[in-house]
């Protein structure tokens, strides 16, 4: 069918679970029909708004095309898309923002009404029937099984031989039905390697040939490479310590150029074989398994640069048995990132002089993206890094504030914060303690005077002296940044000018 | 051995992991005696301070006495005494607030050090010289296996039928050896009945004959019994609904008034047989039993009424096959608390606009107790419910404020918030939507006309709308209470006293 039909049978108001995750394995070809259709609606002076759900970000051949239609009217879990967010950020549209483990149990709940369409993109279709997952499994397992109708689009670009690559596991329930998920290391399988479907549900296939949003990674910089360099001492400190074995902890990292660093530093580092257990497999972990470094990589998506894709798809093969692709519940699943005491190194957007780290909502009210799974695995994780340069917008945004104005991770699920200034260790720390130590060796020279005035007139001023704060200026720095456009004091950002 | 000889054995400096849960199965004589110590040495002008781990909260014997006599350095991971209160929020001392669940964990991650002594309460000695736990169970099989050197004070005032309620679970490991914990169901037993204990190490045996702290619950007041009513109400709607079975899911429940009043209502409501997966075993649950409703109940410590306690005491062979007590990273544990389903049901001090929840911090810098195990059951439960009257102090603080002054849970861990004014159910809802339904259904009338004008002004004002907030003003409330002892605005304020 063409996706211009396939879109024609999808109402206004439907609730859609989409393929997707992180820019790959999302559909392409039915959203763009569909965003087509939205226009010449609202040219008619019709609503067409949908309910989109994915597995978490996707590509601009969904978000931004329905975005840039006014097509959604309500979107979750995840969202990286820049039109949409512009969207988002106006109030124009709901967001919910969840933690990524959460969607497809909460989905099956009920929380989210029925499911009206799925709408995804797999590989292949096997002699049998079963579908062949493509470059992602998100949530596509729960939509194929919770939709009233299923929408198929089989992408020729995906390689065949993804085939065998993932774990569909079939054996999670709804409570009082839930059993202990039989996974005990990262490179177990305990699924299927296709999906299940209901042919009679099946109300469309289309076929597509287009890649995924793949984006080139830059070169990291010196900012990340100092980063990588103060984790990859800690963690040889903590193997010399007896707290971590020789191979480490299962490795989860977030996407993005420091982590690829971290991975980049790993490739000389003395521990192997390393394994990963995480939810997106970039560029770094592929050049650590090339290297031998890395014995295999569980995940959820791939998220490579276009030079990679081609090459995993070019050698699919030698990958497929060092790789495979779960579901998102089970990537991010709270009970196994505790079983298999997972490192987890995740990026920030700030982090107050506490530890509560916020990695969300720029200002305290605009969202950048979303929690996506730093939650499933901080709070879980054997050992919790959060890493950041410590300024943004060339130096006009501190990553260390007095108080966060959006709080995702509680001090107790940060146990280390790194800049490129340095590492703070604040396992086993007391409050004024953490204070310190973050104020010391993660944050900026240009804040750290300032930091340090804040928390000593704190210490006399507060009203409650376990973790000071003087309320009238907590939040500052923010205000200052909305008005003036730096959170720097204003004369020092003059001088910093002149 | 006396107390005061075996208190004599512990050098300044040292970490001790003493027992004891909500009021239960602390020691009794060596802190005391300690602290005595302590004072001693103070008036000679040498230093005596300790570094104390437990459960959670104790008793005046314990924490009260130790800070009094300034003799606490350093504790974790939960405290409700107001003289060792004082003490933290003064900035005379580390509190380190912890996810009850992950103490035991870290400990052995040896995160904090050597542990020189474990001081624990026990009810009994087996003929084969196993330790029959007392009436809490907290981390006390950690600080036996973990110690240095072990004293025990056998406790006379617990029942002996306590023998065989206890479940000792010694399948945990440090990763990557962790394997399922083998529990599908509350009142399944996956371990032993009594502490294993190397008796090369015990320096020292007290006998005791004295009662646990057993506060008297007051009844449920106005306030208490219409935030049951909406909790019920809602319950019975969620099984109409097919969302939650007819028996609903294992009950988790913070400690206190309101919870009491739930359980209360519990008693007459149309779910049966209901059980408990919790911390805590109070009066109301022991009711549930009596009546029929509730078939058994699973925690790591008791904190009953002294009636209750007797009660429990003299009828212990007719509850200790509905009662399991295990240890608090067995009955807190994220795997098992989603596996299970548990309904949560926890306190607040406040929650903000967006559903951000406060459980610790009083004006965003004084500790009140601790977060203690509300994190590892609020993320991971079936439902999450945060209840609280509106209002506290009189009028003088609202419970619902634009944005909380710390978080502890985050909005995507905050499904349900409830007052005496009524239920907010917040799943599915994007954060705009949280807010209206928040203000419409639980403020408290004298502050919902503010929350109204500072919501509808940062709508309006606030530079991103996804969660809009006006900063110079969203800590203002608590400033104001601050300065004038009232978060209600001066005129409103003046209007209310006149």
């Amino acid at each position: 069918m063409s996706a211009e039909d396939a879109a024609a049978l999808i109402p206004h108001g439907a609730t859609i679970g989409m393929s997707g995750f992180t820019g790959s394995g999302y559909p392409k070809a039915v959203p763009v029909a569909l965003a087509a259709r939205a226009e010449a609606e609202h040219a008619q002076g019709r609503p067409f708004r949908v309910r989109v759900l994915t597995g978490a970000s996707t590509g601009p051949e969904l978000d931004g095309a329905l975005a840039r239609a006014d097509g959604i009217e309500f979107r979750l879990p995840y969202n990286s898309d820049p039109i949409l967010r512009e969207r988002i950020n106006r109030g124009e549209m709901d967001y919910v923002d969840m933690h990524l483990s959460q969607v497809a149990p909460m989905v099956w709940e009920g929380l989210y009404g029925e499911l009206d369409f799925a709408v995804v993109e797999i590989s292949g279709i096997t002699p049998g029937g079963q579908l062949i997952p493509s470059s992602s499994v998100g949530n596509n397992k729960t939509w194929l099984d919770r939709a009233d109708k299923i929408i198929l689009e089989v992408n020729r670009w995906q390689s065949e031989s993804l085939e065998g690559m993932h774990d569909i596991y079939y054996g999670t329930r709804l409570p009082p039905h839930r059993v202990p998920i039989p996974l005990i290391a990262p490179d177990q399988r305990i699924g299927e390697p296709h999906f299940h479907v209901d042919h009679s549900k099946v109300v469309a296939i289309i076929e597509t040939d287009a890649a995924d949003r793949n984006a080139p990674f830059s070169k990291p910089d010196g900012s990340a490479q100092a980063i990588a360099e103060h984790i990859l001492e800690f963690l040889a400190h903590e193997v010399k310590k007896g707290r971590l074995p020789k191979a480490l902890l299962p490795l989860q990292s977030g996407v993005g150029n420091v982590p690829n660093a971290v991975m980049a530093g790993l490739i000389n580092a003395p521990f192997e074989p390393m394994t990963a257990f995480t939810e997106v497999i970039q560029d770094g972990m592929l050049d650590m398994i090339d290297a031998g470094k890395l014995r295999m990589a569980s995940a959820t998506a791939f998220s490579l640069s276009p030079e990679r894709a081609h090459d995993l798809n070019a050698r699919a093969d030698h990958y497929r048995t060092k790789l495979i692709l779960r579901p998102q519940e089970i990537s991010n699943h709270p009970e196994l990132v505790r079983r298999l005491g997972v490192i987890a190194m995740n990026g920030l957007i700030e982090a107050d002089i506490y530890g509560n780290v916020n990695s969300t909502h720029v200002m305290g009210s605009r969202i950048q993206n979303g929690i996506g799974g730093s939650g499933d695995f901080a709070r879980n994780a054997f050992l919790s890094i959060f890493m950041t340069p410590s300024t943004a917008k060339g130096g006009k945004i501190s990553a260390i504030v007095p108080m966060a104005a959006h709080v995702d991770h509680i001090s107790q699920d940060v146990q280390v914060i790194v800049t490129e200034q340095g590492l703070a260790d604040l396992r086993g720390l007391a409050p004024r303690k953490r204070a310190e130590t973050i104020i010391r060796n993660c944050a900026h020279p240009a804040y750290r005077p300032m930091l340090e005035d804040y928390f000593a007139r704190s210490i006399s001023g507060s009203w409650g002296k376990h973790a000071p704060h003087l309320l009238p200026e907590a939040l500052s720095w923010h205000q200052r940044f909305i008005e003036t456009g730096s959170m720097l004091e204003a004369q020092i950002n003059a001088a910093a000018s002149a």
